[in-house]
């Protein structure tokens, strides 16, 4: 049987870590490669530097609250700023398809520009490239970064038994935003993207405490994806109270209806972080004071129990086991 | 009337460089994007870094000689060779059409391993999306490049009188391999990509003379409209010698019968490199002791007439403007 790439392969759950595990870090492993954190890290000569990379093919273009190009900026701003760094530069390369709108394009690049300037980042270099008809959809742009890094050593392996975790605001925005207006669908309570460059919130929350052990931005997979991925091959859990998440009712009624756990619904401009729990105070506290940050939230902790797992403290008094996200939930989401 | 973006926009020529001028660099000019460099070069800590990124979309994936993995390498690796920097990391972002063969992604990856080996750079960052069937053609790969600058100063500003300009082997390779390919045609002579890392090429190149003014890669557009955009607005105008220049009967034979002019031929491993006359020599003789320059040829010079153009003496004893390529002679060529 010929084996195909599906949906799921690009979906940030199972079946993508899969692929890049047995295909994609079996060839091309190295050091770097194989610590899978959102941005390789590396000395240039006597400086830390960050470096990731991201392609964009979220589908519709335009959404509430945002649209591909901001997106582009702020997701690889944010690859780097969990990483402790700061963002400097980044590139645009686009593809796009024939027949395509100028006028479009157009306000894509101002989009560019204008998160660019609110992340503080440049566009230094970048390539254009344009297929047939039909050859691809729209237009999908990839972005690169490199930053410096400012705050060393967050690592999952830093973690330990009673750190806190936080995520920095309300879950699912962003998937729920590109979802109602891909489908056409009008929710009551209308979701605005999350979609936001992190770079000055992880700032305050790295100068506020000393004893942050690692940050993820929950994207593809969203946060239940995320939480796996730091627990998976660890000596401890992650548990988490269902009863703490921050849940717009917007999201949680499109969810109710479509069929949705908010867990798995991706956000682009939310950070979990988590920091020894001496230091949750301090670092909550600094990121409620930034507009982004306002609505963080303490939702669990890192535990002895379920070594390798994420667990869930029901609101109804029970534990259930949070996997990472198996199949494809939404395609296309960023 | 709506403009919409054409297959001419992605080819390298007028159309593209109209685009970029004023959409992209009016949008988000600032002093390193506005060079228009292969390369992006700026400072990390005291060391000078070159950054640059391109989408592959090359169809077909395979073809004599290379397939859209090693391109993906080369392409990035030459990007910084030519503008004097030692390739160090590169990035890999794949977005790949649902139902692609795993075992194709495989064969890709392999290849994209040892096209990292051959040029001594790491991959260590990625990312992967999957779409719809149908929402992009088989697989599109983005590559990001950081470097090291060791031979400093490269750029057109430093071009002088007589300089003297080389290519460092036979044009239109690559083209006419991918073209073969894609269209079923057969040659009589057999044409394989020239596609291949310049780095050491370049090393070699850089080592021996002081005195190299510049250097690009002549890939979308072909040499004639690299030696454009060298011209363009310059001191000075570019004057090439139909009877130097290195084209394989492969090449030729295709071109006749197709319609092409090899100057708008694309290449994937060949540098134009523009050296002061006295060390003509000294750069022709270190690039032909490597064997991806031993065809390495000196093909015309940098002259007072003919300000900002380029043009040909012809064969027949007359002269020709070259121009810019102002179509789409090839699309996804790259």
């Amino acid at each position: 049987m010929v084996e195909k790439i599906t949906l799921s392969h690009g979906s940030g759950g199972r079946l993508m870590h899969e692929l890049v595990d047995n295909l994609i870090l079996k060839e091309l492993g190295n050091s770097v490669l194989r610590e899978k954190k959102d941005s390789a890290i590396f000395k240039i000569g006597n400086r830390k530097t960050a470096f990731t990379t991201d392609s964009y093919v979220v589908n519709p273009l335009f959404f509430p609250g945002g649209d591909i190009g901001s997106m582009a900026v702020y997701g690889t701003v944010n690859d780097l700023s969990v990483c402790g760094a700061r963002p400097l530069f980044i590139s645009l390369s686009l593809i796009i398809e024939e027949g395509f709108d100028r006028a479009l394009l157009e306000k894509i690049i101002k989009s560019v520009k204008l998160a660019s300037k609110k992340a503080g980042v440049y566009v230094v270099t970048g390539d254009t490239k344009v297929v047939e008809k039909g050859s691809c959809d729209k237009i999908f742009i990839n972005t690169s970064g490199i930053g410096e890094i400012y705050y060393d050593g967050l690592s999952v392996e830093n973690i330990r038994q009673g750190d806190r975790i936080i995520i920095s605001g309300p879950i699912g925005d962003h998937a729920i935003s590109v979802l109602s207006k891909r489908e056409g669908i009008e929710f009551k309570t209308k979701v605005k993207t999350d979609s936001a460059p992190l770079n000055d919130l992880i700032y305050r929350a790295l100068k506020a405490s000393k004893k942050v052990r690692f940050m993820r931005d929950p994207t593809r997979g969203g946060l239940a994806t995320t939480l796996n991925e730091i627990a998976r091959g660890a000596p401890f859990g992650i548990s988490i109270d269902e009863g703490e998440l921050p849940i717009r009712d917007g999201v949680r009624e499109a969810s109710e209806l479509l069929g949705f756990d908010p867990l798995y619904l991706a956000c682009e401009g939310r950070v979990v972080v988590i920091v020894a729990k001496e230091d949750e105070a301090r670092a909550l506290n600094a990121m409620r004071r930034h507009k982004d940050g306002k609505d963080a939230k303490a939702i669990g902790e890192i535990s002895a129990d379920y070594r390798g797992r994420v667990y869930l403290n029901t609101s109804a008094g029970g534990k259930r086991i949070v996997e990472m996200l198996s199949g494809e939930q939404l395609p296309r989401i960023c």
